[in-house]
């Protein structure tokens, strides 16, 4: 019998798809992916993406420009197709085998195994050795520098690559000029050490999630003190979608930029679909382990309880889950605060645990069980992301009671979380109006004692269902502006459907626009060379430069040849909004050729003698020779 | 000759298709266009869309929902397919000729002919009598009330319209429950009387555009303490569109909500496309004169002369347009400040004018004529739109001393234009990160003394083109909220092609997004109705209310079939996201109903006889029954 189950899996692997589809055109000579050491460590391997530029053509001169090297999340698959069978290369198995104070164990506990295929090349689970706590929090407490550490530091600061990558290049000043930001009070370096960032993750304003079930991570920071992060969601449901799918939008999802991904699966196969997420993903990987607890007692809240989710903890954590989502702010007593609201409680996660409140009549069993949930979190080191399952989900119910009160006590359990050395950011809402998103920002560093704040959007009007990427993108840049850390992503399909692959791309676009604008108005240092080097090449005509500095290099090219099909019009000074007799681009570069030949850059140009410089230069041909 | 050339004129006329496309889905029967009257004057026909709600079933007991009644811009294309040939209705017709200060005039200037289609079926133009000035500036300082100011307080309040849709409907005070914004300072009325509309006019806060030529127009009003409006651009270029297709693009605007359309062709067939344009639009027409002026001296910038631009401002001004962006404030002094930005000059208005600057060593013949200039825009009630020719084009430039110098000049011109009694309103940018964003509109406030700011987007990051509504919806919302009057569009296409339908449709919408967003976060009157209704409808699950209430019915009701196409799974209690067996709106809806039961909407549940009470819950059979 147990053969013929394993055969019947085996099969069922087979016709999993080797390769899937990418968002990013294959063998773009301009693209690498290239790697830096560490200045200390040597063995580090940092990616970058690396972007080569063309040279500037000016009057017959020829200058090259400098490679721009960006932030890249895409992992081993930037590198090639992936080959979801085998998994994504594991560099941080070295270090965690190093520090010596974890052990193999098998997994405790594994859900019934239906028809699905089991990704056969899984490692061994380790888990802390006795006595252990092998959270970043721990060791960044000790005063030690991990290899995650350094990694970030490197990773993070794109000033230094770029100077890395380029040496002496006469162009990089002006590609650094930057303006000087409103960061809203955090402590933005420019220079980040491997020690700075020990220090931010040991005061808790920074986390680096990181299950030591998850080798195959690159690692990555949250915190105020960094580059805003972004998060996609994906996940099968009850009436839609499968594992290959779902790892193919997690693929698309790094590819087009997300920081980190949650597997928000409801259906059936929920913890296979994890597992072929988690040994793809080069990027942490959340989840809201309620709603694998609640696929366990068949759908019905009531009958959860406190050992059923503990073991749906367990499997989770030795699988490698990176983050959970866990909603331990739900008190009973918040509860009836919602019954006037316009739209209740729109958490899943939230309106679970309110109902299993209701019918116990009893606390939140993650609230009176929480020391026991920081137990398993310090011995896999997986952070806390305190659930907001009260938010709001209207402009109506923004900023009210039961929200607040919720986010006080996710301040006392961050308190609680830190006791225990264990990692923590906090959620938030939801759908908020512009003009109240700052108290949501103030009022969660103030209870939360500077904890990251990790927000859904928040989306700044109810009206427009199929856009709700953008309703929600102005929140977010706002919010990632006034000291938001990590931004998760609402795709167009939000209240309408599950996302599929497009619109996850789209999802994903939107919100590295709205953490770029945030780096930009906080003055991030660095943040500024992609718009510098950019808007240098769209104003030198240098259109495939253009394209491959922009998030989205595919549809900037689509748009483009849409109009001007023709590889020629690439190279060409004109545009197909002007057209090729004028052009106010070409106009402008007569302008500034003009005033340099004249020595009128600086000068105030209304002089006498007007009508003499007038002549010369018709006399010379005038501007359009 | 002549008749031959008529015939073959003729000829092409009826090549024009009679009906265009539509975005919008005929026959919805939840949708009409109401009129209603003034409460004076009852002959007033002012638009508004009535969306019909279906009726709330709460437990076998039915509850009808109000009737939702939007600002529609779409004028009688909301009610019928448009036929482009005849032109759209005149509802201002008899209120020019009533004023009795207007005389007719054959058209003095019109370009040579080319080939293309005349519009057959325009009306004799018109002038201001001799002496008088016909601007609603100049009515509105004399205290005159006109029928298009009455018309507009009418059509901006949306809390009285709901109320005249609904009578005494007891749901009426739930919908109008709106946060207390953050008004910057403007002066929001709960109620808007046309007294009210007169002062803001007259007191050059608020500009009605509407040439004496275009009665087409159904009036509406620009100014912060009116709803914040969107401009959505078109026009053929020299490679590119035809006059049909730029007529549909209109219609798309208008359909999707544009409050204005821009029309800048630069290419040939100018004078004739803006007439189909202007013909069939209810909405006012702007352009930018310079690109017609430059098309008349065959694109060669230094021979353009004020003889020319003048006769250009004529023709245009007698085929209806209703306002004109003159980029007067691009002095030849301030054209070297631009010469070390990143960008340079990218406004084609600007550039054109630096070149011409340059070229004759010479101030701009737009700023040496200004005067001449208003008495042509008293003479037709045109209104400026004062050009930001040396607007940032690019994050590195925002701010600098090129773009306020220009917008000093801006605030003098404002005062020689209300001199003159001829309504003002003032460009601004362009790209600019969110912490500059605020800047730009308080110094515009202070040096335009509060004539309305018009700005294009602002792009809030460089990185991102194909997204470019997006990176400038983020910005336009911020401005919208910081007081910016009036928002332009940005399409997917910025910086890459000339936008086609659907691009007009993802611009306006995004727009539509960031104006309705800053109507929220300054606490508008009424702002909130349509957000507080689609989330009831949303939170009940009447999914055909949800998507009729929202900016784009269309796309949300095609995403959501995506996933669940059956028609009974738009009225089904759950959606694609969470499948039928778990959903958190019902089991918030659950929530909620025990809450109302037992009596614990306003108190706080923790109470003693918790386990009693779970008992008799679950002898009750639970939540899930």
């Amino acid at each position: 019998m147990k053969s013929a189950v394993r055969r019947r899996i085996k099969i069922m692997q087979s016709e999993i798809k080797q390769n899937i589809s990418s968002p990013r055109s294959a063998n773009n000579p301009a693209f690498s992916r290239v790697y830096l050491g560490g200045e200390k460590n040597l063995n580090l391997r940092v990616p970058f993406l690396r972007v080569e530029q063309s040279p500037t053509k000016d009057h017959g001169k020829i200058c090259d420009n400098p490679a721009i090297l960006t932030y890249d999340t895409s992992g081993a698959w930037g590198d090639k197709q992936p080959d979801i069978r085998k998994g994504h290369p594991a560099p941080r198995l070295e270090w965690i085998l190093d520090r010596n104070d974890t052990v193999e164990c098998s997994r405790t506990a594994r859900p019934a195994s239906k028809a699905v295929p089991i990704f056969e090349n899984a490692r061994p689970c380790r888990v802390a050795a006795p006595g252990k706590n092998v959270s970043q929090l721990h060791y960044a407490r000790k005063g030690i520098i991990t290899p995650e550490m350094e990694f970030i530091a490197i990773r993070e600061n794109l000033k230094r690559a770029l100077i890395r990558a380029n040496g002496n290049h006469p162009d990089l000043a002006d590609l650094l000029k930057q303006h000087k930001g409103n960061s809203h009070g955090a402590s933005l370096q420019e220079e980040i050490s491997p020690e700075f960032v020990r220090d931010e993750v040991a005061r808790g304003r920074a986390i680096i999630p990181a299950n030591i079930n998850h080798p195959e991570l690159e690692p990555m920071i949250i915190g105020r003190n960094f580059h805003v992060k972004i998060n996609a969601n994906i996940g099968t449901s009850a009436v839609a979608s499968s594992i290959e799918e779902e790892v193919e939008k997690m693929v698309w999802s790094i590819q087009c930029g997300a920081d980190t991904v949650m597997d928000l699966s409801t259906g059936d196969n929920i913890h296979e679909t994890r597992e072929w997420i988690i040994r793809n993903s080069p990027v942490p990987i959340g989840t809201v382990p309620i709603y694998e607890a609640l696929e366990r007692v068949g759908g019905v809240a009531e009958d959860l309880s406190w050992e059923v989710y503990r073991d749906t903890l367990l499997a989770q954590a030795e699988q490698g889950v990176d983050y959970f989502t866990i909603h331990a702010g739900v008190l009973l007593r918040y509860v009836p605060l919602t019954a006037k609201r316009v739209t209740g409680i729109v958490s899943r996660g939230g309106s679970i645990l309110a109902s299993w409140c209701l019918a116990h009549h009893k606390e939140n069993f993650l609230y009176t069980h929480f020391e026991e949930i920081c137990e398993i979190m310090k011995a896999y080191d997986i952070s806390f992301s305190l659930g907001d399952g009260l938010r709001p989900g209207s402009i109506a119910d923004a900023n009210d009671d039961a929200q607040f009160a919720e986010l006080r006590t996710l301040g006392e359990l961050t308190h609680t979380a830190w006791k225990h050395d264990v990692q923590v950011m906090i959620e938030g809402p939801g759908h908020v109006p512009m003009h109240l998103i700052k108290e949501n920002m103030e009022l969660q560093l103030e209870h939360c004692k500077e904890a990251p704040f990790y927000t859904l959007g928040p989306l700044t009007t109810d009206i427009a269902p199929g856009y709700d990427h953008i309703t929600s993108a102005i929140g977010a840049a706002m919010i990632g502006w006034y000291g938001c850390a990590m931004l998760c992503y609402v795709t167009p399909k939000e209240h309408l459907g599950l996302p599929n692959k497009k619109d996850v791309r789209d999802g994903v676009i939107a919100y590295r626009i709205a953490a770029h604008a945030a780096d930009l108005a906080k003055g991030h240092p660095g943040a500024q060379i992609r718009d510098n080097a950019l808007s240098k090449a769209r104003f030198e005509f240098r259109w495939k430069d253009q394209f491959n500095l922009s998030l989205d290099p595919e549809t900037a090219q689509d748009f483009h040849d849409e109009t001007l099909p023709k590889e020629g019009a690439k190279t060409a000074h004109f545009c197909s909004m002007c057209g090729p007799k004028f052009c106010s681009m070409k106009i402008t570069e007569d302008v500034r050729r003009y005033a340099r030949e004249h020595g009128m850059e600086e000068t105030v140009a209304v002089t006498a003698g007007m009508e003499e410089k007038s002549k010369e230069f018709k006399e010379a041909g005038g501007l359009y020779t």
